[in-house]
């Protein structure tokens, strides 16, 4: 069984798309987000565990860390790990059965989804003791340098529905356009909808439900 | 044998590049962009035929076109193809052997890459006079519906690699990261770099040589 570890902030998240959605739909939103990912991650047949800054209303298992340690709790956790570690984030709800599959499908020792700007979306480690990780800054360039280090061979899974994480409000056009889950559902149901301006797709919000 | 029609606009090409790259940079640029895609589909066994509005110095197979009728004549080409056609746009470097073969791998009558921002990054049509492309405003989801309504099953390919194309500043970070070939060898003779600002990866120019 891997255990899929999932890091999640639940008290204001997604600051960026503040000129779109107020703070308590952000929470909504990333919630959806973070079910949307649990579902998939449940479907590709592994167990997802919520690493969050602190508890929310939710029967998801879910381990607690002190602020601003996603990294270190995060080495701490896979130090002791005794099975194989999904690390995916929560902000990815295009994900669909078949891309976690191919990560968890992996034939090297650790497979790694980039995402856009330099950072790393998933990891998925065989041996988990043998790795830590290092987010922020360009952690993709770093992921690889470790796994390097650590003399671990490793995968770059070639996705964009894992390598698209949900940041801005141009995010949210590739959700419309992608998704099929609960955080679709959400805009749709508060009113978003797809434009197409110029030749390139955006969103609008039509209405505030 | 698969035919790869390239398209290709050689004067004052990616001019949301121009705050970065004057204009003949601009055309070394997706020249050079061109030709790694060139190379992929050859690695691919594919043949390359570039579509272009004019001609332009190359030993290339060259088909040239009127201004502003992509769509118009890649469907009079579509109807009279009787090989299989890959239609990829010249703007993917990241693109990759594997990445192509999976699209020209598919089981089903055709594959598609949608592009960031819904657009249509490549297509490929086992049978291509039974369809027809419609490009600009939200290409992809068009071509869904036109896939559906001339009854082609189709699979959607889920790669990053072809997913991202180069048109912004913010794109070029991309090709820093993931690239291997002439286009990303230019940036980084040009002078540009990877910056790290804040968790999220950029670039500058450091000279302009």
């Amino acid at each position: 069984m891997t255990v899929a570890v999932i890091p999640f902030k639940p008290k204001n998240p997604k600051t960026r798309l503040s000129c779109v959605l107020d703070e308590q739909e952000r929470e909504a939103f990333a919630e959806a987000m973070l079910l949307d990912v649990v579902n998939v991650v449940r479907d590709a047949d592994c167990q997802p565990v919520i690493l969050g800054t602190e508890l929310f209303d939710s029967d998801l298992v879910q381990v607690t860390i002190k602020d601003a340690g996603l990294s270190e709790a995060l080495n701490e956790y896979l130090s002791c790990a005794v099975t194989g570690v999904l690390i995916i984030m929560a902000d990815l709800p295009l994900a669909d059965k078949e891309s976690v599959r191919r990560v968890i499908g992996t034939k090297m020792d650790m497979a790694i989804v980039p995402g856009r700007g330099g950072g790393t979306n998933v990891i998925y480690l065989k041996e988990p003791a043998r790795f830590h990780v290092d987010y922020y800054d360009g952690s993709y360039l770093k992921h690889m340098k470790i796994a390097q280090e650590c003399g671990l061979s490793c995968e770059v899974i070639d996705s964009f529905l894992l390598h698209t994480d949900i940041d801005e409000k141009e995010d949210l056009a590739e959700l419309l356009i992608h998704g099929t889950g609960k955080s679709r559902a959400f805009l749709l149901e508060r009113g978003f909808a797809i434009t197409t301006d110029k030749g390139r797709v955006g969103v609008e919000r039509k209405s505030r439900n």
